[in-house]
This record gives structure tokens, C-alpha cells and sequence, in this order.
């Protein structure tokens, strides 16, 4: 008996709409996952979170493990209650992290031997020690420790990472399964990564792997929004969608913008997770349904309106345009606050309409408006 | 009839416990206004206020006069508006920034230059420009313009202080005086403000030269805590508290830390204000109920108790100390966010028990009992 499980409620085209049940509670997907680097979604509040009507969240093993430490948040009682989120969590396998780490890191078959951004110490990752890392977290999904490689590499270097990535996925699934059930608490499903850069054979040839190779609870896509060109992210999607298991969610990591995820949900991905609207938010920027605004620009200075006035987030609620602007240009942390919530209101809000539209079998009318307005004024600079 | 009243409900020696009502609603006194300087109370939202029952917030005249300008705030339909904060606001005059601006003022009869500390644009405020600054602002209290020394000033420096504050005070009421009716909206209620420094006969010349100008809504008390030492403030507040009358509310300006807020009420003192727990709370440290605590320190790092085990703010009804230990080391936006909420709901929870005290005609023993443990362990370096 699993503590999890994924029905498909509606299809429309190659798009559904399920709902992925963990051992912390539901997620109805189409869904973002905001992201909480290092046990906080930035700027927010886990009440914010909770109520905007975000159901998961990601944790990140690489920043987790160098502070405060796996095993600190192991011993306080894992990274639910660590941060007070009780729904469900996610935790990255830092492959990502420590691949982006570019001349501080040496990769083996074994592993990855890198340097801590934070201090410069010498570290070492491996996939049992990655898996244990993710162990002590607590998270209901880990996933595998994978060989990330830049959107734009050539098949050989493709090639090459996508296979040592499905070794590793047999080390990781092998360490998981010497685990004592229920030894870290509630059981944890670990996903695989389909790897493959831009190639399409290579692709192919990873999700069948990984197909085989055991019957997984979920299945994550990696290496895409890095570099590569987007019609080439979506070509690949379209490959990927085909392979997988049509009855498990998909999860499109580090992806994206709000134009990715509603491409990304044309072609049957289920969840999605990125630093984009916090990061964004921070940096001044807001999305709105006709495209981002740089709320510092002296053209808001006197506008009362809101933010998004088709948005129902607790910002667009309450204040208007001009005050924002006002505390970004004060430096005040409010600003820092009420963008990042905007803006992960904004993808939550765009995937339950989403899902709103497949169970009506509107979605591909209402991807196509959605994309034709959001694109269709020219986008404010950032 | 006035849109304000003052029915003080219970007293217990020099103590009060009484209404203070406003065109925006009613404060429970005695009472800790949260300053917002700049429109927004510092790493907090306006629901966070409400949500811990704070009633009644500061703006400052001078912040908000230089950024967003307080014509930009009238035109946006006054502090209360821009702010989405509709409980009582009481603005501060700029008196204490701009004689703060140390070697960039001249002071003359008419006003003080001065030079902005944003720019270093030469502005000038007299009287007269500041209550149109603070009409602009709409706030419910608008605080007299008034000459700020440092708190040491010999009685020369301090009574031409006070006597010019004094005759400030009648430019301000005269400017007041010609505003039409209802022109800026909800009635404002001008608060003079007694000065005289550490010198009893100044301070009781000005409150009989106050009180027997008019008959005001509400009283300000300035000049403290900038510097005296804290006997020399509570001896200062004993012969005000003498002399103003006992049936309008006191406001002790800038005060302050929890201690001196709790002789503030044995003293008469209905209303306080003050920085310091959201600057220090910026700054990792904590008020308890047993001190100070400073939660960078390495000793919180598997903590896991609240920052105060007897507070129900809803940063420790949910979050362990380790982990707001985390947030800081990691320059996480949250823990300023956190502390900053602790901190102010720890004075506004502090001034309800005071109240509660003073009905119950306990306050002498509650205020001993409550500094007893305050004073009691050495507080925690910051």
C-alpha cells in the first residue's frame, strides 16, 4: 500500500487534469510548486503560501545540506516542520546546484566533487549520499541525483550524462531500498530524471530506460529551460510526453515562465516548479495577464490601480500600483513581499485555471487566448 | 462635536486604562503604535498588525514628505488609502529628523533649513508648511512642529527650545484654524507637544503654558528618551504627568523598549511609539519575558522552542527558534519578517496585560512583578 497515488480527473487533447496524493495531503495538478531554496519560499510566509492555495513546495539538498544542514533539520524534525509547511514537499537532488558550479566541480563516475559556494570547502556528492541527504530532509518527493549539462550541448556530452544519470538512478533507488520502511517517517517516492539535452533519440531512449526499469510513482524532466532555444524545449516535451506512462504525473523542472508552464501543460506535464516569480518579484517585476511590468518605472508613480486587475492575490486586493512602486523605490521589504506573492499567486492562479479548462475541454481555446494576450502587448524592460 | 473623545474606563494609581476614539476607530489605551516611517510599518503587513491587534500606526511627516512626497500621498487618497491600513494613524511632525540632521540645519524662528539626507536638497519647514505636510498625509493625530534637543541640554538651550516649540505650536493651531472644514476629509486633531528637556521648572511652565492655550484632544510629550539618562526620564514624565489633565490622553514619543513602557504607564502615559522592535528585530534580537535574546547566537541552533515560550504571536506559535536562527544566517528575508512581528505584537500584548492589570486594580504588583522578570537574567548580548 502506497501513500501515494495519481488519477487523471479529465483529459483534453494531451493535457490533464489529476490530482497526486502524498503522504502530507493533495496536490491538484495542473500545479506550480514554489520554491524554497533554503527551507523558505523567499520573502513569504507559509500562511501567504497556504493562502493563495499553493499545495507543494520545494526544498533544494544542495543548499540545505551546507545550511543549516541536513542532519540540523533532521534532528528538528525534518523540513515540514522545520519551515511549519504540512502539505506536501519536494526536494531537489542538487544535481542541478552543483553542475551550475562551473570550475568548482570534478565529476566521476562516482560523483561529483565541488566546492560550497558559501565557504569554498571541498565537498563530495554521490547518489547514495545524495539519497540520504534527501532522507534526512523528510520530503514526500525526492528526486534522483542526476548529471545536468548546459540546453545546448552535443550529443556526445548529451549522450554521455543521460546515461550516467540512469546509472545513477539504480544507485539512488538501490540506497533507497536498503532504507528501514518508515525509518526517516513517512514514506518518500523517489522520481527519476529524464535527461537527454536537446536530442530526441537520446530522449526517447532515457524515458524507456527509466520506463523499464521500475514502476516509479512520478517522473521528473530534466535539463530543459538551461540555455536551450524554447521551440526546442517544446519539441523535446512533445517526445517526452509521448514515452512516459500516460497514468503518472510528469514534473518539468525549473520551469518557468507563465508562457512555459501553459505550453508545458499542452503537452501533459503536470507539475512545474521555479525561482522565477520570487526572484522576478525582488527584482521589481510583476506578471500580469498582458505581459510583465517593472513596477519601478516613473509611469506608475501616481497609478492607483492595481498590479494585475484581473488578480485576486491579496496584493491586487489592497494596494495600488503607485504604493508598490513607492516601496520598491524606499527599499522597504514590503515591496520585496507583496511582488513575490503576486507574482507565485499569478502561476498558482494560471494553473488552476488550467485545470479549469481541461475538465471543461476548453484548453486548447483558452491556451491559445491566454498565450495571444499575454504576448501581445510589448513586454514593459525589466 | 468632534470626531475624537478620551473616556478614560478605569484607574489604578497614576495608571489609566481608557478609549481613545478616532475618526478611523478606537484605541485601547494604554497603547504601542508601530511605526510605519516610510507608510509601511517595517518587513510587516498591515494584516500582520491586525491579525496581533495593533489599533493605532505611525507615519512620519518628514520621510514621507521627501519620498513619495505628501502631495503624491493626498492625491492618492491619503496615508489611510495608500497604506490599505483603515485603523487610526497619527503622524509625526518631522521635529525629531530634521533636528537629527546634525550640521545640515539652521534653525531660525520662522522654520529650520535643512538639507534632505536622501539628495542633500535644501528644504525648509516651518510650522505652517508642516501641518500642510500632515493635512496632505490625512492623518487621524497630527503632531505639532517642534524644536528637538539633545537630551542633555542645559536650561538655556532647553527653554529657548520650549518657548519656541510654544510659540510654534500657536503658527501651527493658526494654520489649522484656517483650513476649511472638512476639506482634507476626516477631522484632524492637533497634538501639542510638552518640551523643556531634564528640567522640571521648563517642563511644567510649558504644560501650563499648553493647557492653558487651549483645550486640546491630546497631549504629546517629546524631548525623551534622545539621550537622558532613564531616572532623569521617569522624574521628567512624574511632574508632566502632574500638570497636563487627566482626562486627555498622553502620548510619550519615541518611547520605547518594553521596560519603558511599563513605567510610562505607572506614570500616566497612555500612548507610546517607537522603532526599536522592528530595527531591532531587523537586527536578530528578540524581547522575552526574561530579556533579550539574540537568536544569531550558535546556542539556538537545534532550539527548539519559540523565542518566547509564553508568546502566541504567530511567529512563535509556529516557528522554532532554530529555525529563525536559519532565516538569519542565510539572509532570509522571513526572519526579519518574523522577529520584527514578534517584537512589535510582544509591546502591543504587553500594553494589553497592562490594561488588564489596571482594571483589575493589580497594575502596582503586575508592573513590579513584570520588571522583576524582565531585570532578572543578563540580557543576551545583541
Amino acid at each position: 500500500m502506497s501513500d501515494f497515488s495519481f488519477t487523471i480527473e479529465h483529459t483534453d487533447g494531451a493535457s490533464r487534469a489529476g490530482v497526486f496524493t502524498t503522504p502530507h495531503g493533495r496536490v491538484d495538478t495542473p500545479a506550480f510548486m514554489a520554491v524554497g531554496t533554503l527551507a523558505t519560499v523567499k520573502a513569504l510566509d507559509p500562511d501567504d503560501l497556504r493562502a493563495m492555495g499553493a499545495q507543494m513546495i520545494l526544498g533544494n539538498a544542495y543548499h540545505l545540506h551546507l545550511r543549516p544542514g541536513d542532519e540540523t533539520i533532521r534532528d528538528l524534525g525534518g523540513l515540514h516542520a522545520f519551515m511549519a509547511w504540512d502539505g506536501p514537499v519536494l526536494t531537489d537532488s542538487g544535481g542541478f546546484q552543483v553542475f551550475s558550479l562551473e570550475g568548482l566541480r570534478t565529476v566521476s563516475e562516482d560523483g561529483v566533487e565541488f566546492r560550497s559556494h558559501l565557504d569554498g570547502s571541498l565537498r563530495a556528492f554521490s547518489p547514495e549520499s545524495v539519497m540520504r541527504i534527501e532522507r534526512n530532509l523528510g520530503a514526500d518527493v525526492i528526486m534522483q541525483f542526476d548529471h545536468v549539462i548546459p540546453g545546448q550541448s552535443d550529443e556526445p556530452t548529451a549522450r554521455d550524462a543521460s546515461e550516467r544519470s540512469l546509472r545513477w538512478l539504480a544507485r539512488c533507488a538501490a540506497e533507497v531500498g536498503r532504507w528501514e520502511p518508515g525509518g526517516s517517517g513517512a514514506e518518500q517516492a523517489l522520481f527519476p530524471i529524464v535527461q537527454g539535452g536537446i536530442h530526441e533519440s537520446l530522449r526517447r531512449a532515457a524515458a524507456r530506460s527509466i520506463r523499464d526499469s521500475g514502476d516509479w510513482i512520478g517522473y521528473g524532466i530534466g535539463g530543459l529551460s538551461v540555455g536551450e532555444a524554447k521551440p526546442e524545449m517544446y519539441r523535446i516535451l512533445g517526445v517526452v510526453d509521448s514515452e512516459l506512462p500516460r497514468d503518472r504525473p510528469r514534473y518539468l523542472m525549473g520551469v518557468g515562465f507563465p508562457e512555459d508552464l501553459v505550453e508545458g501543460v499542452r503537452r501533459g506535464v503536470d507539475l512545474f516548479d521555479c525561482v522565477a516569480p520570487t526572484r522576478m518579484g525582488r527584482n521589481g517585476a510583476a506578471f500580469t495577464r498582458d505581459g510583465r511590468l517593472n513596477i519601478k518605472r516613473a509611469e506608475f508613480r501616481l497609478d492607483k490601480r492595481p498590479l494585475d486587475e484581473d488578480c485576486d492575490c491579496s496584493a491586487c486586493r489592497r494596494f495600488a500600483r503607485a504604493y508598490i512602486r513607492h516601496l520598491f523605490m524606499a527599499d522597504e521589504i514590503l515591496g520585496l513581499r507583496l511582488l513575490s506573492l503576486h507574482n507565485v499567486h499569478f502561476l498558482v492562479r494560471l494553473m488552476r485555471d488550467a485545470r479549469t479548462a481541461i475538465r471543461d475541454g476548453t484548453s486548447d481555446a483558452w491556451s491559445r487566448d491566454w498565450l495571444a494576450r499575454y504576448q501581445s502587448r510589448p513586454v514593459t524592460s525589466e
